[in-house]
């Protein structure tokens, strides 16, 4: 056959590969693509579709390992005679697959970050010397709060950059916050109220309530969490996200800070969890060091990860106990064992160690910058008509569309014009006219060179037209 | 100076490394070694204490990092004066190392593994190819359960091997039991009665315990444990080790799986969770399948591990969920990122499906299976003063000893000759006398050339006599 049409949709969970895995894999099932068959080549087919070689690769391989395709060399694949395989799963192997899905060509989705910059080379050679017979040790269990060595350039870190005051031994890693944040409830131990930001991250109001915590939302403005609602709540653990508040990007102010703390001083069972998430990325004003620097009565509870300083999929982060709180995790944790691969966090430590993460860091604030600066500079062709909030730090900023249209019917638009944009009524926890003309501007995983090209496409959805 | 005199205790979880450095550390911060001294070269110290050279020279790089000692190229590593230090922690960095710290030299912990035959050398090339330009996309978040590809060759797997029945739908993949188990707790939803084997494997009772379920235990005989108990009991969730139970290293037999899998059809609330954790080594005896592959129902969550096939910290485990409480997990669980780093679970799925994996189980099989023989000969020469048992599989198996002195007067007794040996009873839920004389053999980490030796050491330690 010529060429095979899938609608593949970026936008979801599962991989490319797979959806097309189990496209051609049905087809063949169904017989819609007959025995002996020759599939595209994985060049035309990737062109094709728009899509990576690779992605064909690994598609074409699975089909191969599972005997539905056979490779001849230097021709090609062909399709096997499907009556010959002992077990034909007639059922589709990914419920994600749809044929209205839409294919998403630009995504301001937050969760992602810039792919191409990752220092692959450097992060191969260190993960290399991690495997060696001379380190066998590293395939037994380690520190059940993960390797000291790796704790210990943590610590560093935070010190330096972040102003955070901790010992190697106050540092738990772990494999994200879903797996970090039920061990911090285990540990405050006693029935508690959680104190979450309107609007705030969906992920962590889940793991309250799954882990059956009573949640209380407060107000987000410009200067952060309203420290005033909080005191007049029943709240007693205050979730925040201090240096750029997730998703207005607003930044706790001073004078809140020190509010913040009293309200933690007022009660002995009274917390702080300062989920520092994309602290690394700063780019005007003064660097603002971690609440947690400012804690003279060890009210707080800071935690942070890699997934936006290095790789989402590596799946490490980390918390920092004040010292009553380590105490209870010494006796309650006694049976763990770290949930991070002992060789990732030795090659980790190792990069670390040797400058490479910051140089990585500072290479990357460059980057980053470099592109919010593009979408400032491109949204300002538009006149009045975005106004921008949130873009001192990290990857992603607000905007609020001067629209006859609101929010979310906005992000409908864009999407019938294959772009992703959420409104922030998605991370709203009660609703709040505020924030109905406000949309979620990740741009992590945008390339520099088509920010102002996304801008003008996302701007071109709204029907908005240049003024200048 | 000549040469440091440190006790380092192999049987502790802080590496050796961590030790030797927290320990030259304070003897820098005390004065014992003076400003100026020169160290003893790595290999003499790691010769003089009987570790690694890697050890040390990763303890040497910890003092360099931090400015306790300076490298003079081609000299050596000299103390550096730690007045001129910004910060000196005054406190040992860990409080692991006590000078009473037993020295073990034999080590039958059940947690280690064979680490000198692991396939280093393709295991990094595996993991350098997975960490590519062209695989960019494995830097981002991927699937919620798991990489499609590896869940493929999990399921796989566990079909050829274990007669386990599903598909990589029904597959979640975690960072072990610690964080998988918790998991299956929320599943299950309404207030369950746990029953535990007795005795069993501690970390699953703390767990429950930590997810405030109750829990009820139930013997073990040597055909697994008792379902005539469980029937009697109030319980609603029965947690096994049919293949190979821990510690005892029963074998649950064909009438008792019947037995417990009617047990589970009888309430529409009652769940079987069958952990696998070591059925990869059998070594005598038809292969008996997983029970999961036996249920009609739908009432088995099978679970396992690669701790024990391939290396325990590679933190990557995974559960098998019949169908309706996949229905509960998709619903409860559509906020969840997988914790398994994803080019790690990429390189294990490439390494399966090149027929790695089972190379190394084919390979490893064979040589824990002549550990195993040689474990029993020599014992044998011992004439009647060690019964063995449960030595069908896995890589422990249960000794009792016809002694004056009980099991933990046994251990006990091992101890102060290096050799660390746990008593059955560290595993009881409830005492029971039926195990006063039973200790726990590991052999997994001990080499093939030291098995014997290793046993005869442990017999001369418990006054016994060769009788052949």
């Amino acid at each position: 056959m010529d060429m095979l049409m899938f609608q593949l949709d970026k936008a979801i969970h599962t991989p490319l590969y797979e959806q097309l895995y189990a496209a051609i894999k049905s087809s063949i099932i169904e017989r819609k693509i007959q025995t002996n068959d020759k599939l595209p080549s994985k060049r035309k087919l990737a062109d094709f579709l728009n899509i990576s070689q690779t992605t064909v690769e690994l598609a074409y391989g699975q089909l191969l390992a599972e005997g539905y395709v056979l490779s001849k060399p230097r021709v090609g694949y062909f399709v096997e005679d499907i009556d010959t395989l002992a077990y034909v799963d007639m059922e589709e192997p990914s419920q994600n697959i749809s044929p209205e899905a839409v294919q998403i060509a630009i995504d301001f989705n937050p969760g992602q970050i810039d792919t191409q910059s990752f220092p692959f080379t450097t992060w191969r050679k260190y993960m290399k010397d991690s495997i060696d017979e001379e380190k066998a040790e590293l395939l037994l269990v380690g520190n059940a709060q993960g390797e000291y060595e790796l704790r210990q350039e943590i610590a560093n870190y935070l010190y330096q950059s972040r102003g955070v005051q901790c010992s190697p031994e106050q540092i738990v890693i772990g494999s994200g916050t879903e797996q970090l944040l039920p061990m911090i409830v285990q540990l405050l131990e006693n029935e508690h109220t959680y104190a979450i930001e309107n609007p705030g991250y969906a992920t962590t109001h889940y793991i309250f309530k799954q882990q059956h915590q009573s949640t209380v939302s407060i107000s987000v403005d410009d200067d952060g969490m309203d420290i005033k609602e909080l005191n007049q709540s029943n709240a007693t653990i205050a979730y925040v996200t201090p240096s750029h508040q997730f998703p207005t990007g607003a930044i706790l102010s001073a004078s809140r800070r020190v509010q913040l703390l009293n309200w933690a001083s007022k009660n002995s069972h009274h917390y702080i969890i300062e989920d520092d998430y994309d602290s690394e990325f700063r780019y005007t004003g003064k660097p603002i060091a971690a609440l947690q620097g400012m804690d003279q009565e060890g009210k707080v509870i800071y935690m942070s990860t890699f997934s936006k300083s290095l790789m989402p999929s590596l799946r490490i982060a980390y918390f920092v106990l004040p010292p009553k709180l380590l105490e209870i995790y010494n006796e309650m944790y006694n049976y763990y064992t770290c949930t991070v691969p002992r060789i990732d966090q030795h090659t980790l430590a190792r990069f670390m160690q040797d400058g490479h993460f910051s140089k990585h860091l500072n290479r990357m604030r460059k980057i980053y910058r470099r592109k919010l600066e593009k979408i400032v500079t491109q949204f300002k062709l538009y006149g009045d008509k975005i106004i921008i909030s949130g873009e001192q730090a990290g990857m992603h900023l607000m905007i609020k569309a001067n629209h006859p249209l609101n929010a979310l019917e906005l992000s409908q638009l864009a999407l019938t014009n294959s772009i992703r944009i959420a409104p922030i009524d998605n991370y709203l926890v009660t609703n709040h006219s505020d924030y109905n003309q406000h949309l979620l501007l990740g741009f992590g995983g945008i390339p520099e060179s088509k920010i102002s090209s996304s801008i003008d496409a996302l701007m071109h959805a709204f029907g908005f037209k240049k003024e200048y």
